[in-house]
């Protein structure tokens, strides 16, 4: 079974995959993923996938086969294990647990050839709504404090698999960037009883030079200070600490979500990308404190590791121009 | 004049290259670094780079002409500039200053064909000398209260010469992953009279199965909780909260960096890689609660844009297997 363990000086989880760890030789073969080879995820293969978890599927038609438009099944190499009890151990110094989590991939559509910025808007509101479904049911599971929602697309983002999907991962720890933020928002709201994001939402529209586009709902900006270029974050423009469907409604998310990924499609030509939902852990959900959101990075520069040793970001694209481009984008 | 902006939020510093922004089609031009080409850190080519700051040469020979064997200059292209005075200024909820500070390289040698690897172990101790020489001198500027030392080696480490140098950057502002560590190490100071790294070296020297090697005065371990494959730590064994030659003498020093960089390049194939110093700030550099330390990690996955946006870590090696197969390798 995997680990968790904590780092003991600035308290970051990492999951450690004990058993079958990498060696140096796993490493070396690099080869590029086979372009139109088999896809496991493409409809007629599922019984190469672990038993779906839910489907958007036509009534009548079979769990597992054909006919789908939407799958979620467990991750066939899963970071983390379903099964057992969370057994919290210390070593010496050292605190660990073992690795129960869930770890879902979310299939968002049988075409091989779409992705979320070119599918239907409707196929896009089915991946968010899966997305709040499997939240849903896996808050239920008292092992778990969290839950990751994101999206690798394209091969220097990480994705192993063509096909367009979406993972999950929860978790019986916050991960620590989330858990930053909630604890400055929580200091924040504490101080000025109000939300940090809240104040940062209204004071940029205000200003506007760093908004992309806003909806009746959401607004997509770039943030005062982006670690990387064309960093763009969406969020509810009323306060809502939880990623769910205001009047159980995804179009407006749909929009504006589809419409910045097509606007970086456009000006940085299908770039590689990352996503990730930043949302109050299931112990919390509902308060005045945080502001959940989406955080998008497309994947342009080679500059992490250093970045990554530091904490430290140099960033080439002030996010005023990032901004400019991006509403500029003709889609 | 670049800026440094602070996240309101998590509190992290970037420096954002206000003035030349990067467009979008600056990041579509992915061509390969030229091999063999020109080389501005080549000896009889010192006209092409700023004056140097300091250099390792015989008596007698002339700046900024060859027949050095190391040279320091200021980096070409800046992310900070030297000149001027520290201007905080905020903006509505929003603070950053102007991006004050100063970025220099250090060419490790005039061969274009070494590496630290592969040079003389006492090059080595001579690029160790000229780091600590020049944070000796930039702490005398009143303005900087951090100097980043680190190493970018490898077009996917970040490198963007193919000919071996060292950089360093020195900050008006601590970088977010070493304050974190600084305060962490402060409270176990405060509550235990005892430094954390200290604790984790003793208990790491006694249980043995993370240590890789160790000399008289220094250990190399694989941390418990890495965030990727073979990252690996150098820290002295007795307390030191500043980067300094004990008994003004780098060849212990040396003589490990070398070795665990050569056992890299054995096990791994000559990896890109990183590495970063950690060090206490200027104003504050003797003190008893924290440990100066050398972080190295070659970058063999692709998968830090997830964790970029979550700070959660999936590492696929265990440190125990990480740190078996350095001890192993034979160099």
């Amino acid at each position: 079974m995997p680990e968790l363990r904590k780092d003991p000086i600035v308290g970051r989880w990492v999951i450690i995959s004990v058993e079958r760890g990498k060696r140096p030789t796993d490493f070396l073969s690099t080869t590029q993923r086979k372009k139109g080879g088999f896809c496991p995820f493409c409809p007629g293969n599922e019984y190469t996938t672990p038993p779906e978890i839910m489907a958007f599927r036509p009534a009548g038609s079979l769990a597992n086969g054909p006919g789908w438009s939407l799958r979620v099944m467990p991750n066939k190499f899963p970071a983390l294990q379903i099964y057992g009890d969370l057994n919290r151990t210390g070593e010496g110094i050292f605190d660990k647990m073992n690795g129960v989590g869930a770890h879902e991939v979310i299939i968002e559509t049988p075409d091989h050839n779409l992705s979320l910025s070119i599918m239907q808007q409707k196929a896009v509101e089915d991946v968010l709504w899966a997305a709040f479904l499997r939240l849903s049911d896996l808050k239920k599971d008292q092992r778990f404090k969290y839950c990751l929602v994101f999206k690798n697309e394209g091969e220097v983002a990480g994705a192993s698999l063509e096909h367009t999907h979406t993972q999950l991962i929860a978790l019986p720890i916050v991960p620590k960037l989330v858990k930053e933020e909630l604890d400055s928002a929580r200091q924040h709201y504490e101080f000025k009883e109000r939300c940090i994001f809240c104040d940062v939402i209204n004071q940029e529209i205000a200003d506007g030079k760093r908004v992309i586009y806003e909806n009746a709902k959401y607004v997509a900006l770039a943030p005062f200070a982006p670690r990387a270029p064309f960093e763009t974050w969406i969020l509810p423009k009323h306060h809502d600490s939880m990623f769910r469907p205001p009047e159980k409604n995804f179009s407006e998310l749909a929009e504006i979500f589809q419409r910045i990924l097509r606007q970086m499609d456009r000006i940085l030509d299908t770039p590689p990308y990352n996503f990730v939902i930043h949302t109050s852990p299931f112990y919390d959900e509902i308060n005045d404190y945080y502001h959940w959101h989406i955080e998008i990075v497309p994947k342009l520069t080679r500059i992490a590791g250093f970045e990554w040793g530091s904490g430290f970001y140099i960033n080439p694209t002030p996010p005023e121009e990032s901004a400019k481009f991006m509403r500029e984008a003709r889609i």
